[in-house]
């Protein structure tokens, strides 16, 4: 993690840490704008947690992982380890997760106030130690920083899925003036192509920050394909609403037509139709007009499977997006014609391929060829849900800005619909 | 319900309902001291609501019972109703029971203040109409009046649950300084008897207040019987467990037995053996030493009739509890002599009778011969919930001051621990 | 049990009780007509148990409870002791009651075998003792057959169930040539009444043979009441369903109306609409039309509760129906016109009263005052089922001759639809 | 399919297709002997079916596969087409699978005369139709021998697991004279290896049988590994459990820890500890001492990938399985010094690489690159099932003679344990 690591200009430049440790936590806070304390309290469902509980996780994290870790500090309130450690059996025992909504006690006060004093003794580290502090300790830092924000988006996706559940539908904040459906109709999409029979190298290299899971840069072997240039969006996917496609199991894998017949599925989730018969979506702005031009989004992979098949085209492998996404990178598609560039850094993905849905793939989430874990405690960060999930590609309209990367991978399981889980085509070329 | 309606003294005495009305919407606010609005919002189990949708469903109580059906006023917030009906079909669409704890909105404050709006109304119309305000205005305020003390105790037996559900095990309020063990052991029972081989009546008059359920004053056969002057206490309780009483199923019904191996229950909810084997409950003050002289609580029908079986005695039906509970009310057991006494106004038990746990009995709620329920929406308050629940006689130390009658019939379904339910012995006299 | 107990009689005239027994056996094997060793070992639910089952458990009783209790025999097979055991605890393990169905060894070749060595044993041990055989042994015998009669019409019951979730809706016999619907339409019930305001005994004296929950006889007082002289018919129940009864949540209870949305139920069980709208019920002669004229059979107590609400009646409480049933046995109403008649030994009911549908009271399945269990292992034969279950009177068209009584007592829970279960109304005389 | 297809030589030689369809439907019903009717009935889970469902299955697959498709014959009993439907939506509605246990109708007899006549009607239109039966139909036939095959395993897997839910563990049939345990004890394994960095082609080419999932051939690219010479056998998985391998969360997927925890997993399925330690496993021979040389059998993937990390190795990719077990099917190590043999028909594996237990391993199961389904109804043979399932590659002692294949593909849920599942142990190179 050598980016984060001391190198001979650090004498003469800032840390920046320090600043981006403050950055990423305020910016935690800033989500809470519109919520109040019962708001943050609720658990709508087993798999979604509390935003109370998000905010005491991530500081629990900080508190264990960096400052018991790698400083011996003795926590705060060792009564609460138990109520926010999420799954690390490594770290003792846990609070069931279907209760965390129960826990009323620490209030939201008490929370807010465990964050600030945590925050502060991580700058004291930071400080007092300035570079000479720990790699491993700054690696740690940096660990919780991309931990805060992937929980950022969790907290984005948690209430949004709790106030659906409110018959009231409420706002949780005003919609900005210009928003609205889109001008135009939807395009069909374009199509980017790799047209090479043979190895592509993905994965992320040692530089620069990344998850295990995304380690080591290997070689897999791609036959030529290629790909939408967006995301499907709301109209195509109504189009196959329309078109019967919830009622029809030639699209549907097996699971998926037990899930969907199972839950009722219909459509999208937090699509409602009006009496009229017009679509309507909830946002964190309430029910709004469909926007046709917009990317499809929480849909399950069963249902991005369905479409895909319907349309005549499939979902791409992982390895399909990310060789795509590290291409179109580059402005000159020129130097993308090497059938195998090197791995490189990880860096933010091109507009094309993020920020508005995750994409399913076809992937289901396993290890890379010579996966490692993260030493310690952090080594049940990941690997340990290699079964069941399928990858996501990309970065969505909730994930926090510098947390995409085109090497990233996002997992859930294929019937889960509350994140902003869209798809993108893809076709063999032959 | 004449005790309510005008009479020749209203012209020269103070009508007491609007103090009465106003008494018990403040004793309601006053339990909420030592929570806040996270406490309030959460919902522990199906069976339980959150403290705030029971201040919500009351006052929407008085809203759709009296202020529109009696005044015609039309709802303060419609949008509302559906939120806070619990039961009642003729009353329209109800939010799911097990998801009242996903209503983060409308907030703690909104709802403190749509209770002070309905209340001013509630007073306005009592004010304004004087004695002239109809009977059945009146009657309404009473039953919601009654209605509300109902909720006062669930609202404690449901907030008890839910703080039990948090591993801090926080306390409501502080222990009384006077709290602790009582000073001498338990003694064995007295018993009381009724030699008689004949009818009884049980049963309330038309005067005063009563639920539905409680009428008409009929006839019961009861044969020659005793009850233990005392509920059975947490020491007798304790034997039963030591004696291997959870591990024996001759003292079980079946579906007892089942319940009992299913729910892992090795003692009273609400029960923990400490490491060193000294037993300790959970309270309002948190966990404190077992009171051995106390009686046992937050036991099940099944747990009370096990424990029945094994102490070589029985249940008592509701008749017999009622028929010997409304002679102790008198000093002068002379009086009590009369093998069949009149049926008389509803008025509180005496003290060995009440004011510590709900007794079971052996008896299924059903309705009386006779039964009428009350007319309009108010009949689904008592009446559809007439099978599968076991009646409960008494009241507890949860019960509101003037909410407990000789003739109360109390009732929850055979499995419920989470009330304050104890039991009283019964034997046959031959 | 003195009827089957030796008296002065005994040395001239033959013993009954072996030819008895052989008969009770015979006609279990009667029944298997038309059925082969698949249909007998299929388990349609966990309510239910397979044919071969109640073959084999039926005889595990006569061995367990007569030949090694009374008589000290070692049991044939100990090792299917276990698999045999219907629910007595005493008894030992107890294979698990919903796997009945894998219990494809012993095979019904072997079943056989062990029923017929068991009577062997029986007829040996009555032939060899003659009349000096012990009371208990020939009480035992009795209550052997009495069980045996009982699962006679749980196998009709229970075949009937397993037969109708074949989508080929098999007939397990040829329907009779005359069978059909009834020449004539229904005709408004008449009305049979018992207006005193006192006392009835109900329940069987110790002469003959009863259950233990059908004692002691005891006092009940009743107030005055009529009950239809005729159960509930088809064509009735089809106005209840025509008339939107099953979308109403008026008529019924609140349990009741949770089971019927969550069973989807629109109509009695084995009912179904064909495309034409006709409709058909499932028999064991296979698909039939609907006779109007006959009573409606496989409601729930639910479905009964909410029909009676219906039609502005109730259901009739336990001791309504068996004070006007034994009425009825006499021709003479003049003798019924005693306010108190005394209880009489147990004998055959009215044809009006049974022997077409099992009758839902209002009655929760509880135990007399008094009441003691059968001592011994049988003691769990009734007692242990004492919650959450109703009483059912009468008897049904699968109850073999001899099995009803006046005061028989049947109980399944509220929600069964299996058994051949219908209603009779009651009302109040005011 | 050219191997089945009419060839040059085909007026010469004799067509060797009917005497391969009737060597593998007699095969089948050889599977039979030890069993009856009772056996052949029940379904001792959902994921199970009965015998005779597997029996009347693989032959309506005959009926609607061959004779309804290339012949245009009507169906002998189209009543029963619904019952026999597995999974194919394209062929009509179909009873529900957990429901198979309860068709005792029709009836073995039954079935075994249907089996009879359509394989007369199967070798009728070969006969007939000579070489000249469409290419289509002979395929059709070929598809669904394979596809009786695959049943014949799941006939013995779904009995031996019927067998053992009986507490009387009976044996299917006697064991062999010289069965027990091995004479010596096991030895560690040897390691194969491939040292190449590259890709390696595998899947199945067009010519000789395969399913569509093992198609097309393709390349992946695979890193130097090195594979068990032997799966891991009862004592090294011994070893595992007596090191609290089911107690310590370091070695288990997050999913599966669940899944043991839930289900209680201890040991293997079918093993038993005896009262004095020893163990047992069940088997078709009844139950019978643990041998600790056989090769563990009845895990789930998750015990498979547990016992892999605890022994310091992990499971192999499909690819790696494919290549090494393709490579050892020449006695000559030379020739597999190419880092890149081509594609060959597919052939049987080596006995290092099969014939003892399915293989768990580490890959998801879905579709290759360029995938297509099968053309028709068969379409729905395999695609529909590549989600929430793992790889097994190999075969086991249940898999007929001939039906095995290094590029075979068998696959299933990850907590299934009731396949002959075992594990082959692999090891990066670096």
């Amino acid at each position: 993690m050598s980016s984060v690591a001391p190198d001979v200009h650090s004498l003469r430049t800032p840390d920046p840490l320090p600043a981006r440790f403050a950055a990423v936590r305020a910016a935690t806070l800033a989500l809470l704008d519109g919520l109040d304390a019962e708001d943050l309290a609720a658990q709508s469902m087993p798999d979604a947690s509390p935003g109370k509980w998000h905010l005491a996780h991530t500081t629990w994290f900080f508190e264990v992982m960096v400052l018991q870790a790698h400083a011996g500090q003795a926590p705060l309130r060792p009564e609460w380890l138990p109520l926010f450690n999420s799954y690390y059996d490594a770290l003792g025992a846990r609070h069931p997760r279907p209760q965390r909504g129960l826990l009323t006690r620490p209030s939201l006060a008490q929370v807010l106030e465990y964050r600030a004093q945590v925050e502060a003794r991580v700058l004291a580290l930071l400080d007092r130690a300035g570079d000479s502090a720990g790699t491993a300790a700054r690696e740690a830092i940096e660990l919780g920083i991309q931990h805060e924000q992937q929980h950022q988006e969790l907290l984005v996706t948690d209430l949004k899925h709790l106030l659906a559940q409110n018959p009231l539908r409420p706002a949780w904040r005003a919609a900005p003036p210009d928003a609205g459906a889109s001008a135009h109709g939807p395009l069909p999409p374009g199509w980017l192509r790799r047209t090479e029979d043979g190895p592509a190298l993905i994965g992320a290299t040692d530089e620069g920050f990344a998850y295990d899971n995304e380690r080591p840069c290997h070689r897999v072997w791609l036959r030529p394909f290629e790909l939408a240039d967006r995301p499907v969006n709301c109209g195509e996917f109504l189009h196959f609403i329309e078109s019967g496609g919830y009622d029809d199991p030639r699209w549907w894998l097996s699971d998926g037509w037990d899930a969907a017949q199972h839950g009722g599925w219909r459509a999208p989730l937090y699509w409602e139709r009006q009496d009229g018969g017009a679509w309507q979506r909830f946002t964190v702005h309430g029910m709004r007009a469909l926007d046709e031009a917009a990317p499809v989004s929480h849909i399950s992979y069963y249902e991005a499977d369905a479409y895909a098949r319907f349309a005549g085209a499939r979902l791409p492998a992982e390895a399909e997006w990310e060789t795509l996404a590290r291409r179109h990178r580059f402005e000159s598609m020129a130097q993308s014609a090497a059938a195998e560039p090197p791995c490189e850094p990880a860096a933010p993905v091109a507009a094309a391929f993020g920020g508005r849905v995750w994409e399913w793939t076809a992937s289901a989430y396993a290890a890379y060829p010579g996966f490692r874990p993260f030493a310690g405690a952090a080594g049940e960060y990941n690997g340990k849900f290699m079964s069941g999930q399928m990858v996501l590609r990309g970065s969505s309209c909730a994930t926090p800005a510098g947390h995409s990367r085109s090497t990233y991978r996002n997992f859930f399981p294929p019937a889960a619909r509350w994140q902003f889980s869209g798809l993108r085509l893809a076709r063999d070329l032959e």
